[in-house]
């Protein structure tokens, strides 16, 4: 990070260093805009269901993630930003080598961001996999 | 496993055997009756969000795959299940020692079961985490 | 009402009162306790969607409505409230002389209460149509 | 109806036409293509809330018409659709002239179709007020 990277980008990215479960995962931030970011991580059978595909709560971690991070893109400085719900569609059985997941703000509020995202198979332009839309309230940062 | 559990037990148990992720949550399934299915996991700090609570995706994890072993524990013998969407409402940060999820069946129908349940602390007498509503569906087993 | 009513229960019968839709779909709030409200309708035509079963989203309606009475019965003295969002799962298709839903607070918060709650045949011991889990913000009442 | 109608069209404009509720609540189809659908609605204070803005759960029945209808658009003659779960944000306050609802296909399943689709205010480039993802079945039509 350097001193180009924007206040709320930063916040960004240092709420997502502190996500235990991102380096768990061995996801990073790979699209960052106001409004609109996107996480990716590559395939581990260490978090996959019984046949093999990445587990819906594991799809579910990403692209939650991902929203969190736009919803929290277009908060003021010092806030931080927690999902208070999620519902998700499960589209595909999910198995890639890699999965880019997608979080937009569809609207920035005083009190709920609600924001919508989806995961794709391995890129943008990948098959979509699951789509989520979920209500992110804004918390003072600690 | 003995002779003694039932076929839906059985096939239950495998197929949570066979979900790599519960493994590396250290989840396990601690009660099984027809409908109603509980699954135990404890805290580990590789798996949470910014603040040290559990991540929301890790806990629609874990409940997830309690529901879906509600769901088995009602369908036919060689069923397996999927989930194609669930929504979960978090309801407190989750930071205890355990976390116990139960899912239950609301309604088991020849296309598509809908399923409840809820993450709490510790055990059955815990502080309700998160609540979760679902759809799952019966696939061939492979 | 009368003055041995609640000011919680007073306050939520005059917001059913001032929904211009339960009038128009025949709604009465038939039971009311702290965390707990049941809402009933007759069948009508008039709402039914293409195969003559009560429309899902009128479904849905009553349901809200029992639910932000739920919620709005553990809020303080001036509170309004407003539902943010919702999911529903239809269970069964809805054609009965009589509908029930009872709406109940999981877990009442500072900015946010969650609820749940279903639809019945009939009454409290009927056949369940559809469940809920809503999350309901507090509002000045005007 | 005209003998140009794709069979698609027609069947969704049948089913559209034996919806009680649409002609109840004033609504038609204003627009019609494979995978989208937009379904129209005046204001009418009869289905309002406390405040005179439009009850969600008739937001939510004219939404969830738009993306029956958008599912119903690509799947074979001779199908009919149900919804069997929706999920609903909602955005702003819902106080307009008209209301414009339109449901697009997320993804086609052989058993369940995903969609999505929102509300907005008066027309296609009105204000988003609610946000819905669905899941829908095919039925053999009667």
């Amino acid at each position: 990070m350097t001193d180009s990277l924007s206040e709320a980008e930063q916040r960004s990215r240092e709420i997502f260093a502190r996500q235990a479960v991102m380096a768990t995962l061995g996801a990073s931030i790979v699209h960052f805009e106001p409004g609109r970011v996107r996480v990716a991580m590559p395939h581990d059978n260490a978090f996959t269901q019984q046949d093999g595909f990445l587990h819906a709560g594991i799809i579910a971690t990403i692209v939650d993630t991902a929203l969190g991070c736009a919803a929290g893109s277009v908060m003021p400085a010092g806030s931080g930003v927690l999902s208070i719900e999620f519902k998700i569609n499960m589209l595909r059985p999910a198995r890639a080598d890699r999965y880019l997941a997608e979080g937009r703000v569809l609207k920035a509020g005083r009190r709920v961001t609600v924001c919508q995202g989806e995961l794709r198979e391995n890129d943008a332009e990948g098959r979509i996999l699951a789509s989520m839309q979920a209500s992110m309230i804004r918390v003072e940062s600690p």
